[in-house]
């Protein structure tokens, strides 16, 4: 990277950054639920993700509305991390031969995604109350709690049926 | 993928893969730690950093105990999604011009990290308890322990002084 390509200066620089890739993020989860609610077989299961699409749409208007309060183009960054998630999450499903398994791989694959949300969404809430923006954290704080609500919603999926079905 | 490279037939072979999945990843981590050490300015999250090191290569010891535990090599598998989040916290840092800013961004980007290793580990300790592995789940339980304490230091640092000086 030359100086010139050094673009982030502020705290500011860094928040706006930060939740064009969160932006990004909650798309490319938009395109991958359809795939992940055909894969999973536990009806429960199906039936979450299913739900958890309607969330992440309203997740990307939020996003939106916060773009807007703080005067910016809503619009998304590369984010590697997320694609590398979602890499995974293809890659495991397709080695996996039974569909109990599946199940199971497919709700590691999702809480993974939720951790990345949810990381993003603690640090991007922490900034924006730093820099005066307590009306867009209080935004983002509605992302962050669907979040960490559907990943407790998996585990417990996931303990109470899922892993004793693939076991 | 073809029928043949289906090769995660039960849940144990998935606890496998996985555990090979945080094996490369917490590798990946030891070699990205120090480049990590080396950016920050803040002395406190220098020295987190550097803890943190010391606690990853006790936790890679630990998964090799799982490994030996489980009957099984300890080898690395190919994770896309730590090599994601690792390649995104390199593009940010490498655009970031300000070394106060640059911390807040370094903190954010090992919480990315913590979170992935916290997913995983999660996911780790619930299939070896559904396997009748409460010995191998008691070590896991360790590095997820160390994980979430990783987090919340870096938490504690960023809200009381790494973000004000970055604002």
């Amino acid at each position: 990277m030359g100086l010139f390509s050094k673009d982030i200066k502020t705290l500011d620089d860094l928040f706006v950054h930060t939740l064009r890739d969160i932006y990004y993020a909650e798309k490319q989860i938009l395109k991958a639920l359809p795939d992940m609610i055909e894969k999973a077989t536990n009806p429960t299961l199906k039936q979450g993700f299913q739900a958890h699409l309607g969330e992440t749409k309203n997740q990307v208007a939020r996003l939106e509305q916060v773009f807007k309060m703080h005067g910016v183009e809503a619009k998304g960054v590369n984010c590697p991390a997320i694609d590398g998630i979602i890499e995974e999450a293809n890659e495991v499903a397709g080695e996996v031969d039974d569909k109990q398994v599946l199940d199971a791989a497919l709700i590691a694959a999702a809480q993974a995604v939720e951790h990345y949300e949810m990381t993003r969404y603690g640090t991007l809430i922490a900034w924006a109350k730093q820099l005066g923006r307590p009306d867009c954290a209080s935004v983002l704080q509605q992302n962050l709690d669907e979040e960490k609500a559907a990943d407790m919603k998996l585990t417990k999926m996931a303990e109470s049926t899922v892993n004793k079905q693939a076991a």
